[in-house]
């Protein structure tokens, strides 16, 4: 059902045209409503299918004011569509239920030793998913760009050692291959979010896909990127917020908490949440991470270095392992707090 | 100290003339460095004391092409000047201490039943100050603009009958004097939060300040705006996040949780968060409520209404009694979970 | 006529219920409209009285997911009550005709001799409206706060002296008389756009009013304030852009000049631009005052300094007499490219 | 040069280390300056090459409170490095010279017909250049993706019959080398600014580079997308505003403008401005591109579509081509008021 506002002083040849123009997109029946100020169309049918380029294609016609959208232009992402929330399985580790995700590690691989050690530390302060990048978006030319395909294998090497499954970030559509050969999630980062091209690749994988938010993406375009992606067949989607881009300076990024009931209401994805993006200072981590598992996330992604002074990138939002470990112990009682595990 | 960064080419008496307008200014010994690609001068002495449009005064300077301030423009509200946290003290009531503070109650006064009514529900449920609206700033000019001083009486009654501290805004200096007689905290709402004659009549007051933060308003301002009250005497001054303006549409406001721990480095004032404004549907208060405790605020502000469909404003967002009850017994864990008691 | 969207599933009698409330406030016959996704009432008669508390209330009911309005919430302002442009006559100067107004001064009076060799020299260069602040809002409460009355006496003397009628800002309700005494149109800052007592009260003048856009106000938003003064009885309203807030901080905030042409389509008041505030830097002012022009805009505020580097506020947005006279000659041509003359 | 402000209460071996570091980085002789509030440390030396990674190093670094850039991260698309402005010939026409160029054409091509239609109309009307999409970034999964290569041969054979040189968009590196095989200027589109892999393919070509500005991009992030290009040694980059993302919903985006001047004053590259896309609906687009012309930009880039409400994209936006030929009357005298031809 949608919603065809006409302007005042509308003509009947005008009411005519958009009834006709209607009737040829199969949407038969409407209902004309004449009000004090304004004459509305009540459209009829399976609007659902109305594309954005239909819905516009009215708002060009004369006599017309606006068009106003009931349906949601996602499906498959929706509640409505599935009501269960979705538990995603992961080599046995389980996403979205009552047991929380923690996936760790440094912004960077930057080689086997300093990344094992961490990939050790992590596992024994308690994450279950292990992250690391092999291609780094990077807003300099002249930054580190990531060890690409060599990064894929310590990543891999240091997943199959600690057990742990192994989350990374895919760029180019031609990694993707590659990618998919070492990683056991693959993310599409906040700079990709409307890849479409990209979306619609990982959407003809079967491993899971984690999808951060786009820096200035709404909840509604986010949950369009992960229709792109369950569109061509792949449902294993993670949504992870990581802060978008607002006036506040104070903060890297202003991290939209709100986003996690948000999505829980409109989707049956499970959502979890980035801390290390979100502010981008070590300092404020541990309470923001606190609070995404009091607003309902399930899980979190942190980075973590041994060194941060050294890190190759995102030194300054990186926790150590004794940082990452204390806080662990920490989140253990406001998990349980709200009815989960950690 | 300031740095004073000078334009490529900047030429000797330019530099002259810089120094000698810091000498008139009592800002003597400078320091001069010049590097490969720019000259800066490192100003010495007591740089605190110059004003924002001193600091403009450089700017326009011939051969100047930056102005880098370090010192914060804001000093009692900074933790610099008193580093431990500061504890208000309400009628016996804690605000900043390990005990959470709770401000409930409906957005508008209607009438001294239901308001009563309200008030034994909320106090009942735990919360231990009481909220309610007297004069309204409402976006509508044809919406209810609240009771006015017969808002102040019946609020006052139910504070007294209940025993609970009684917060309410004021809007114009002209109802202050009002105000002050019945409320025990005064509330500065979110559009006068740079209303700065306002401000410094609070600050002539005994009575503590609750300070909402401006819908665009940066951190550093909002300090600024605690500045300005402190500035007169009144350190009793109580910051309230309640929500931030971005793109996003699926919330009122996008409430900025990382204010808190940003806030709690920056400053000794205690922070509270509003998320019934901060998310604008009651669905999503009670997640927001648990995030903000575990965030590290200090206490919430929660709109209650026996009634929302019959609100005379904010009934999207208002709890109900029942609602709120439910709300208070899942937040204790989560204040347990953070070292506080609720 | 407004839409109420019910959720899906939602049971006869909660339609019942919404019907027999629109029923109680006199909105008679509605019509239901069954979808394949969802069903909505259409609510006839004279919605456009709906105050937004009770359009709340509807969105509370039990089986509502939405409220759509479609009727513009203000109506003086709009170009549905009044469709020709609004012509504001101030001492004999049109502010709305073809020929642009352009209101020059400095930001803060700061003496009779300096504002009145402005005065003269801002007449001189074309200006035909004279600005300047005697009630100033200024960040930090340690920066120099205005002349007050003896500012407003200062301006009024210059006024007449030039034969420019004189604009000035009200920040305070207790200002207010002594603003209209000396000011031929009072001045709303951007900081009070939503200061509504403030809007009530100037809207019992009969003095034009220069309404500023708020920093983060929408354009409904300001609408809405300017129909709070209309809806006292004073319809002399000018609107004025001055830059809302982004993340973009090239520039101090982002003039918004598509708002020039939304608002000539929304509402029948005049509308100006202030790039001084917008843009916060000199160099930048000139392109912009063009391009506001070339906008459409009716006129231009601009901050004019004798001597920028001097100025008690704003000096770095400030042009000389010099940059001002400049500029002027420039602006003649795109004036004239558009069908004004300035 | 770069400034290291230091915490209050540092320690003399965190000064040490602070400077050993670097020295390490060959970074040697720099000065403290000890202040009455804070000690900073100016660093001399060839700061220029301190990647943000190494920056970042220092702000984890104990003792150390922030650390102050006051070199331009960006080199090659600086106004430091070249200060003339650069001028692109694109097949005989030129970009950033005094004539304006017009790059008018449907957002997505449809077809041969109505394709060339379109072309040989804006070619009479006074456009320079052709645009037209064959890779279409689209929101929805179930939306028109446009023709691929087969469109680029359209676009291509348009281009030979009217003798207009091409402008279209690459999305994904894949397609790059039929893009460059039929295009004559690259377009990097708003969701692509930050691809940086695309980013330095586009660079290793010969061909221009349309850049658009990403929709929450700051202008000094799009700079370094160009300088991503410009690394790689393709220099002819052309910027192109075409909206931000703000809270402001009655435009599609919020067009900067005052990025036009800030541009200018910052790098010697050509600026073009879109309004089609910065604001969304046909109506505002023709005061939004006079305005362009008069803040100083270099041309403009306009949809135009026979049939608007037949678009398979944009209709909303897109003018027809009546629409344009006489916006491109009305631009003549506004491009003459600023000294440029059209």
């Amino acid at each position: 059902m949608d919603i065809i506002v006409l302007k005042p002083g509308v003509k009947r040849d005008q009411i005519k045209k958009i009834e006709s123009r209607l009737k040829s997109m199969g949407l038969g029946t409407n209902v004309i409503i004449k009000g004090t100020e304004r004459t509305i169309i009540g459209v009829k049918g399976d609007t659902a299918r109305i594309l954005p380029e239909q819905e516009d294609s009215f708002r060009v016609m004369d006599g017309v004011e606006e068009v106003m959208r009931i349906i949601k232009p996602y499906k498959l992402a929706s509640r409505e569509v599935k009501n269960s929330g979705t538990v995603i399985n992961v080599k046995g580790r389980k996403i979205g239920g009552k047991k929380l995700c923690v996936m760790a590690g440094p912004c960077s691989i930057e080689g086997p030793q300093t990344f094992m050690d961490i990939a050790q530390k992590v596992k024994k302060a308690g994450a279950n998913f292990l992250r690391g990048g092999a291609f780094k978006p990077r807003t300099s030319p002249y930054s580190f760009q990531g060890m690409g395909e060599e990064g894929l294998k310590i990543l891999s090497d240091a997943g199959k050692q600690t057990g742990l499954p192994v989350v990374t970030e895919v760029m180019d559509p031609r990694d993707l291959e590659a990618v998919v050969d070492y990683a056991d999630i693959i993310q599409i980062g906040t700079r990709n979010m409307q890849n479409f091209r990209l979306l619609l690749e990982v959407g003809l994988c079967r491993k899971p896909v984690l999808l951060k938010r786009g820096l200035s993406a709404t909840i509604k375009e986010w949950l369009m990127a992960a229709e792109y992606i369950m569109s061509n067949g792949n449902s294993k989607v993670i949504l992870c917020e990581r802060g978008i881009r607002t006036f506040e300076t104070s903060t890297r990024n202003t991290l939209d908490l709100s986003a996690v009931p948000v999505l829980k209401k409109l989707t049956h994805l499970p959502v979890i949440v980035d801390p290390s993006h979100g502010v981008g200072h070590v300092e404020f981590v541990v309470p923001m991470a606190k609070a995404a598992i009091a607003a309902g996330a399930d899980g979190l992604m942190i980075e973590v270095h041994s060194n941060p002074q050294e890190a190759f990138s995102d030194g300054e939002q990186s926790q150590t392992p004794e940082q990452f470990m204390k806080m662990m112990k920490e989140l253990k009682p406001v998990a349980r707090a709200v009815g989960r595990d950690i």
